[in-house]
Order: structure tokens, then sequence, then C-alpha cells
């Protein structure tokens, strides 16, 4: 404990004022955006014509170029549709982060978005043969990648992931399948972690317009009958089955749509993360922090209630976590200044993240 | 269809009379209740002092003294704290029946209630080595010695099983592992097919006196402490481990509960049965007929939403199946007139059960 | 009980085999479809152009023309998006109805589609001075038309409401507020009876699309939002603004949606059954049968949801009532040859219809 | 905003090293818990013994002996079966206040704890004839009282209410009925929010024992039953009816318990605070912070139910909130160095409470 104030010491007392005690004309110490160009070798290995070529960004925190220091390092997964360049843009996120420096809400860190656009929905985080083994890029590549252009603490205790919906999705996968890489994961309204109440025969898939399609494209405007074209290519691939290369779980039958039980179950056991809970309980103890949240208002109330039983089993499997249920919907709470990322994540990374 | 109509001839149709043209005084024909003594070897195996003399009760349908014919069989499952006695004390299970039979609601079956009673709680309908191979002893005892004694039709498509309460989650259970031996399935309100929404850590159990009981009947007043000493002898069994012969999920370290995760998972995986269901959904679907009912109002609602979920899962395995939840507790709404077992259950024997 | 037998007899006794005892080739005697044009003068009173001319149509019973009997009426509410001429078509709902007639599940009553049609949704079973006071065109026009037309038992203990969907909210709506017309209410999978679990200001209503819309049909396509224009105009209506004639529950200011609570509390007051279930409780304790029935899988979880907390509401006010909760989504279990239409409803107006 | 840096600059900065930068041995300033004996006349007014005399303590903050400053006020509602004396037992709560105070998480600010003992539960925060009117005693003793033995801002911008399990009801009901005197409420798992889903009919109470019963104290051991005697005299009050001086909402008619909707709904009118809430919604919207919490895995499940659906309908009135639901249980992360009065209400009081 006493080496975390000197640390702090080394850094500058300057900002000593409690943040509440500060004017609002005072504007925090800004960090700095790279761009840092990457040609993945593992993304190669797909079916669906995913760019190998890598937009990631990362945010040096503002004492980054005055200092000699390690910092931990937070990968941030973000959303299907969505990119680092669009996480960047408003600048709220990285405001956000800054505020947080400044306030000494958290100590700086090393903020990277690493890249998961695709032509389809973008990662939905699996390791697929057709739509991108996207935890192996994450582990294999971007993590050595960043620890060896940028003064990072290159070790699990200084290393958490973060991510929203799809993105929390993916925090929580690779907790559960690397928690030797990442000891620290929060999920930002994770979506997938359980099957909800409504079966999947009965989900509103459009099955003559699914089969029909040649392309992910032509699925335009169909809302779930389009991402369900990209979750079977992430959860039930088939490299030999062309346009689509998956095995739909709803096959056309006489021209009528013909449930496949089992390959619905298959499936579900591939995407749905509390189907391999119970295997991965002994790798999420290990965790130094493990967080979830939702908003309870989402309109799809599978999401909710079925994060409120992962959150039940976890308990139940002994997982040490935090599993806060908030008003509002999956956006309206997030990056607002007294939001999510703000108020809870911050100060979450700053308990449970080594930064010495 | 003609042979059915053919068959019904030959039992006469005096009644052709619809049954609610027919006068209140009417008074169904009775049936026979039969004593059936039996001295079972498989319940020897036992560490919590099962009597193996059982007092198994058949009320033989109307019919069956003037006739040649063999018959359908239900075996029905009671609840714990209940016996074959109790079920035909008050008259209202076989009135509920002999009237089912007269209205010509279903065709006549024998109705079989074998004794699950015990020193404990009775049958909670498990094998296990501590508190008795309750499956084993209804299929390898009580059919064929219900198939010696009686005319019936001793095969699967002619037998059925019926339970409510805990009774209802032993007949689930024995369309999960016995489809051989039996094609349709009525649970009655069951329970225990899934964890519910409240983590086991957290249940009101009485830790520190159920370490310190030597027996069952010590705690006795205590609930669900008492209740979970028989759960923890069928599904977390331990010879070794007297008084109570099993491995309790929490166990007492420096005077204070300490759970364990690992005990408790392993003895959900045994005792709540939504996490055998993907495993046996292959037997489940060559079941004739499969349902479950359940009461709303059922104050521990734990029952009731593990119920909506189990349902929901057979509807993801392909397992056809009805699933009503009803306007009333576990019990109010059973045994009445107009009740789940004369309205509900009755139709669906006939509707699933070979009769000849 | 006796005087039913005789009248019974009356009809003859050729059915007197029991229904499962028959043939399938057995053709169940047919029933007459009849047309009834009929001009109202209540619907005139709209502002969305609701044709007066109205297409009933009525089926009546097969011994209806070789006899001189009173028969029990039966009024059928459809769904909004449907009309009498669909519910006839296909030939289903008049099937299961004679065949029901026919194995003496029900005794035969007058089975009567008013039209419910409109240029937008049709009838949500509102008195709307925008939209149409379709309670009193069902009221005031058109049972008394079929009192006149046809041989029925004109009191309300002979009288029925049944409906679908919204018209399950219609049957709901006319036994809270028209118990002395109706004493016999079924409700299948009724919707609008509360709130849910989403709030309004989170529904995924596109705003901008509304307030820009001259017509219902411009929001051809947008699902919810176009559903809402016809609910404001049922549930907010305001003849002083035009196009829609209502007030909307979100004004734009500033180009941007404002919620105003308090016009979304006053139209959920008016809209949500629930809301005024008190005041109802004493007519519907008056009531000889009610049900209400819902698919546990409807994607729309709120209607679910709404419905459990509507029957725990029921029970809390002492009002008898039937609330089964199903395996299915709103329309694959009811016109089934075991659905809920030929299994539930037909035994529960035999149940509480009287037919004398 | 300057005049709050200001006033902080007043108290002396000594404490401007971040919180998380200090040792653990630095034990934070500590407060002065003074008795303020109190001699009620408000609840001479009652039916049960309560004694006219209040053991009311306060917590006085560090800084208050040596400065002349007025500071705000935070009322605690402590739980039924609790005391003030029981609050600073232990001193967790005490200590949690004053490490707070040490990290600038929140100002300085008077916490009093008033006291609301009583021969039975104690209150359960009502106006009752019978049980006492603590709300009046609450706003026209306490408060006065507190204003004028101490330098407080006396005024409603600088006053809050918190209060946990029924103090939580307490809290929110101050707020509905007295948002004129209270601009801050915080309820920590607040219960009988709403009906939750077991309709009272279902509920487990024993009827003949709580009929018989001479006295509160004879109906010890049997839980609900015991606690529903306190309940009928606090929102079903009737002072002509010795012993319990209440109307219960089951009578028994022939020795049987014979339920009455009518008196049943009435008193949920009184005692669910959902039922007034859409006339409180004006006041509520005053409220400068409002703020409810709750634990996911309470046995109780109908309080978490009741709770969720209590935000629901906030934000549908357009009352702005929080509404936290948490991993825990009614007990387990209330308390603790990161429970939630530590995390979430101090950080709550300090953004909404006026200081200065």
């Amino acid at each position: 404990m006493m080496s975390r104030i000197v640390s702090w010491m080394a850094v500058g007392l300057l900002g000593a004022v409690p943040s509440w005690a500060r004017a609002p004309a005072d504007e925090p110490p800004r960090g700095t955006i790279v761009d840092v160009p990457f040609v993945s070798t593992v993304l190669r290995d797909n079916r669906i014509g995913l760019d190998p070529e890598r937009a990631i960004k990362v945010l040096l925190p503002p004492g980054y170029a005055r200092s000699e220091r390690r910092y931990p390092v937070v990968y941030f997964l973000h959303n299907a549709w969505w990119s680092p360049r669009q996480m960047f843009e408003d600048g709220r996120a990285q405001r956000l982060i800054e505020r947080g420096f400044a306030e000494r809400v958290v100590r700086e860190f090393i903020f990277v978005v690493a890249d998961y656009t695709g032509p389809t929905t973008g990662s939905l985080y699996e390791n697929s043969p057709v739509s991108g083994r996207w935890i192996d890029y994450t582990v294999d590549e971007v993590v050595p990648l960043i620890d060896a252009k940028y003064r990072t603490l290159a070790r699990r205790e200084s290393r958490a992931v973060v991510g929203d919906f799809f993105g929390g999705r993916g925090a929580l996968k690779l907790a559960m399948m690397k928690a030797d890489e990442f000891s620290v994961a929060y999920a930002m309204h994770p979506v997938a972690t359980g099957a909800g109440d409504i079966p999947w025969s009965s989900l509103e898939i459009d099955w003559p317009r699914m089969h029909a399609a040649k392309s992910f494209g032509e699925l335009g405007g169909l809302g779930r009958t389009q991402i369900f074209w990209a979750i079977h290519q992430a959860f039930a691939p088939n490299v030999a089955k062309a346009p689509c290369f998956c095995d739909f779980y709803t096959e056309m039958k006489d021209g009528k749509p013909a449930y496949d039980p089992d390959r619905a179950v298959a499936m579900q056991e591939s995407f749905l993360l509390d189907e391999s809970l119970t295997e991965s309980a002994a790798a999420l103890r290990t965790m130094r922090g493990l967080a979830l949240d939702w908003g309870r208002f989402d309109t799809t109330q599978a999401h909710v209630i079925s994060n409120r039983q992962f959150s039940r089993k976890l308990e139940d499997l002994g997982v040490e976590h935090e599993a806060e249920e908030y008003r509002g919907d999956p956006w309206n709470r997030t990056w607002t200044e007294d939001g999510r990322f703000a108020k809870r994540v911050l100060p979450f990374l700053e308990k449970h993240l080594t930064a010495e």
C-alpha cells in the first residue's frame, strides 16, 4: 500500500484537490490516441472475406510520454456493428477515461481497442473456421503486439478485458477460456449468456429467406434473421456448405421449415456461455475481478433473464463476482457522465487491476 | 380405431348417455382396492432403516372381475410424507377415477400405488446406496410383481407413470431413465426440475443444527433444513460418513458454515432434473405422452420458474410435451371434482395409453 | 339437471356412441354460415374512415333448421388485422365447432363473428370518438340484431364472448364493462392486460416517423410504431388534432422525442386492463365463467408477464376464473385439432353457458 | 461549484491525499454518538402499548465540535425488529460513515437514528391509530427536535432519509408523502413496494392461530403469521376490535378461513407502495435524489419482483431515480467495507444533498 502512495507521488500530486472540489472549467490532461495498423495471420483463416488488415487504436494515458513507467492494459471489446474508429469518434469514451485518471478514480492504464470489424456483423467473439478465430487473434496476436510496442505490465495481474453487448460476451468468454492471460473482466450488458425464456423454435427467424439468401447482405433489414446468419457462421460452422458455410438449425423440408433439435442444442452449447460455465468455474475462481452488469429495460428480456441466471449460476459455482442490474436499457446509461463506464467500470479496474 | 369401438362394445354400451346428461344420483360403478404386501430385496440396501416390507395398494377397475381382458396400468408415485394408505383414505382419488371410467373420459386401467414411505421423508425418487434405490425398486420389483399378479398389458405402450410434487419428479425421472418401460408420464406439480432463482448458498438452511444432528428426527420443525438432510442422503450419499451418510455441501469450519461449490454443483447435477435433460432427450422423444403441469401460486416460486424453464428446454430439445401452468397452488386444484387429475390427467391417459 | 337430459333427448340421441369410439370417417353434421350485412349507426362516429357497412357472419348450428329451439349465443371477437371472412375461410374454426357439437363436448350454440375490421388495425375493442365505439357497437347494435334475427336465448346466462389476442382483450373488457350482457367470457391469449416489464419510454417506437406521418398507411412496415398510431387513436383520442387525432405520449421537442409521463400514464389507464380491474371486481364476480389462457413462448414476453399478474390480481380480488399458461406461442396451439379452442374453450362454454 | 470548493477549504484540506493512497493504519477521525431522549406526544395515540419515551441516537460528524457550521441531516430508518442501540452497537455503520467523511466520499452530515421500536415488530412506517402514527412522529416531532438541538441546515435540500428493509419502505413512503420535508431518499432493499407474484389468499398464514391469539406475543415462532398481526394493526386498523384492533382480511367462518377480497385489497392499497405511486408522482418528481436497491437473492422473491416493477412504474411516471439490483441477499452486502451503504448510499448523498 505504501508503494502505491509512492508511485502516485512519482506521478505528481498536482491533482490532490478532490475531484468534486474542482471547477468544471478544469479540463483533465489529454491522452494520446495512436493508430496501430496490423496484419493478422490468424484472421486469414476464414470464409467470409475478413480483411486481415486491422485498424487497432490505442489510447495512451496522459502521463505516458513523460514517464518511464510500465502501465496496465485494458482491452476493450467493441460490440458487433461497431469499430475502433467509432469508439473514439465522439470523444466520449476518451473524455470519461481521462477524467477518471484526473479525478484519481483509477490510475493510468493503456486502453486498447482492437479491430473486431468484418463484412457481416463483425466479431461475435468466437473461434470459428468460417467467421474467424477472434479469441486466438486477441490472445495470440493483439496482446503480444501491444506488449511489444508499448511499456506495458505484461502479465495477467495487470491485464483487463472490458466489452459491451457482444463485446460483453467476449469479455466473459475470455475470462472463461483465457484466465491465464487476463485477471480482470467487466462485461457491460453482455448477451448470449443463456437461453432466456423463448425456445429457439419460436424465434422470429425468416427461414425461407435465410435458406434462399446467397449472402449476409441479402438479409439486410431482416433483423434477427440476418444476425442469425452470422451466429451460425460463428457457432455452427461447416466449411463445406456454401454459401453460409454453416449448418442451420432449421432446414427447409418440402418447402417448410423443419427444426433440428440436435443442431440447435449443439449450437446453443457453443454460443450460450452458461452452457460451459461449470467447466470454466476453476478458471473463473482465479480472476482478481469479474463483473457483469445490464440494463433492466432491454426490450429483449431474454438478455436480462439470462444474465440474472448467469449470476445465480456463478454464485452456485462459488465464483466471486459483481452483477448489477440497473435502471436503463443497453445503451442509455453506459457512456454518460454518470454512466456505468465512468461510475462502475473505472472504479472496478482501480480496485482489481495491479498497477505496479 | 374400429377395434377400439369394438372393444368398447365388448364392455357394453350401457353408459352411452353422455356423462353430463346423467343425473348426479348415478353412482359410478365401484372398483376394488386390493392390498398387495411385498418384501423388497432392493430396498434392503440402505442406511436409514427402510422397512423392506412394502404396503402396495392396487385399485382394480369395475370391469376387472367380470372380464378376461388385460388392462393398461397406471403407476402413481405419491409425494414424500405421503403413503398408499393416505391415497385412498378419503376416497377422493378413487371416486375421480371411477367417475372417469363411468363417464368414458378414460378407458379402464389398473391403478397401482406402490409404497414409497420411509423413516425420513420417504422416497425422493432416487437410486441411493444410503436412502434406497427407489428407481430400481419400481422398475425391477413393483412392475414385474404387478404384471405377474394381475391381467396387465405388460408393455410400455400400456404403462403410464403419474406422480405429484416429489412424485412428479419421480414421474419425469422415470421417463428420462426408463422410457423403455413406460411410454406415458404425467408429472403433477413436479419439483426439483431446476435450480430456480436462489443460489444454494442463500437457501435458508440451519447448517450448525444440520451438522449437530444425530438423526433426521432431531431436525423436526426446521422445514428446509430437515428436508435437505434427506436430499443429501439421496443425492450426495457417502456410506462412510455417519450419521447422515452424506457429503453436506456446506461444512462447518471454525464454527462457521463454509459453502463448498464443487459439492453443491455435483449434488445439483444429480438432484435437479434439467441438469441431465439433454442426455435424456433421445429417450424422451420416444414417449407416447409426456406432460407436466404446476400451480402458479406455489409460495416457493423456484418450483414455478424451474418448471417454466424445463418446458422451454424440452422444446429446444424437440421433445413433444404438454406443460400447463394453472391458477392454483400445488394442492388446491389437484383432487377436486374439476381439478387437474380429473380434467387433465385422465384425458391425457386416454389419449396416449394403449388399451388394447 | 333432469331438464338438461330431457332437452338432449329432444335433440335426439343419435350421437350416443362416445366421440372417441367413432371412426374418423364420420363427418360431423354441418352448420350453416349466414352473411348478416348490417349498417352501423354507432360506427359512423369516427375520424379514420370506418365503413359503417359491416359484414357480420353467423354460424347456425346443425340442428337449427329442423328445430324450434332457442340457442345460446357465442360472440367471437377476432384479432386486429383479421375479419369474419378470414375466420371461416379455411374451415378450421367451423369444423372444430361442428365436431364439438357432434361429440357432445358442448351443446349447440349460435356462433357470431361480428365485423371489427377497419382501415387501420381494426378494432382494439375500445370506445373512442376517433377510431370507433366498438364496445357500444357490440352491445347496442350487434347483440340486439342477432337476438332479433335468430332464435336466441336472449339473456346474459346464455350469452358468451370469446376472443383471441386483441379480441381476447375485448372479451375481458366486455366482461369488465358489460357483465350484465354477458355471463361467460374466454380470452385466448389476450394482450394489453398490463404494463409488462418494459417502460413505455423504452418501447421501440420511431417517434420522428410517427410525428411526420400523415396517415396510418405511411407507417407500413414499422411494426410497433404503426400499431401505436392506432392505439393512440383508440386510447388517447383528440378529435381536434389531425392527422392522427390523438395526443401522442411522446412529442417532438427541438427535433428530439420528449416523453410525456402524464399522457403515457393516462393512456395506460385506458389501454391496460389491469388498471381498472379493481373497479370491475364486483361485476366480474357475477360472471358464470371467466377464463384467460396464453402461450408461454410469445416473443413479446410482456404479454405473458402481464397475464400472470392479471390472474394474480383477479385472485386477490376474489374473482373466480381459470388462467392456464400453455406450451406454445400465441398462434400454434389455438385452432389445431387438439388445440385450445377445441379442448379448452368448448368445454368451458358447455360448463358455464346455460342452454335451456 | 466554486462555493463548494471554498467550503471544503474552510474545513481544511488536510485530507487531500486521495483515499486509496492512504495507509490502512490511518484511523479516520471519530464522530460523536449522542443520546437524545425524547417523549413523544404523537405516539401516545396507540392501542398496542407503545412507550412514548424514545431513545433517539445521533452521530455528530468529527468536525462538528470545532466548527460553527450548519450541517445537512441524514435520517436513518431502521428495520423492524431493530433499534438505534443496535445500529451503533458493533460500530460498523459508524465506522463506514467516518471513513466516508475522511476519504471525502461524502461531506460531513449529522446522522440521526430515531427510535422506531415497539412491543410488536416496531414501526412499519405507517400512520395508524392502532400501532402508531410513525410518519407524523418523524416529520412533526423528530425533525423539529433535531433542528432545534443541533446546527442543522433546516430545509429539504439538506435533508435525506435512508432506510433498510421495512425502513426502506419508510424512506420511499416519506418521499411519496413528505417530499416537502426531504429531498433525498435512498431505500436499501425496501419491502412492501408491490404485491409480487403470490396472491394474498395463498400466503402461508395460520388463520386459526391468528384469530385465536390474544396478543402478538402468542404468535411467536409463527413467522409470517406473527408479522401479519402487526401489518394488520398498521394497515387495517380498527380501534373497536380487540384484541388485535384490526380487520383481518381473512375471517373464520364455521371454523374455516374465509378470504375477504374487499378487505385484502383495501389493505394492499394502504400497505403496498405501488398502489399510490401514481398519485405521488408529482411529489416524487421534485426529489433531488431518489434511489432504491435490492439483493437479487432474497428468498422472498416477491420483494425482488415488486422492486423491479416499482422501478418500471417510476420510469413510466417520469420519476428520475436509481434502481440497482445487486448480487446478494438483503443482508450480506449492506454494511461490509465494500457494501451498498459505503459504496452506493454515501456517494449518492454526496451527489444530491446540499451541504452549504
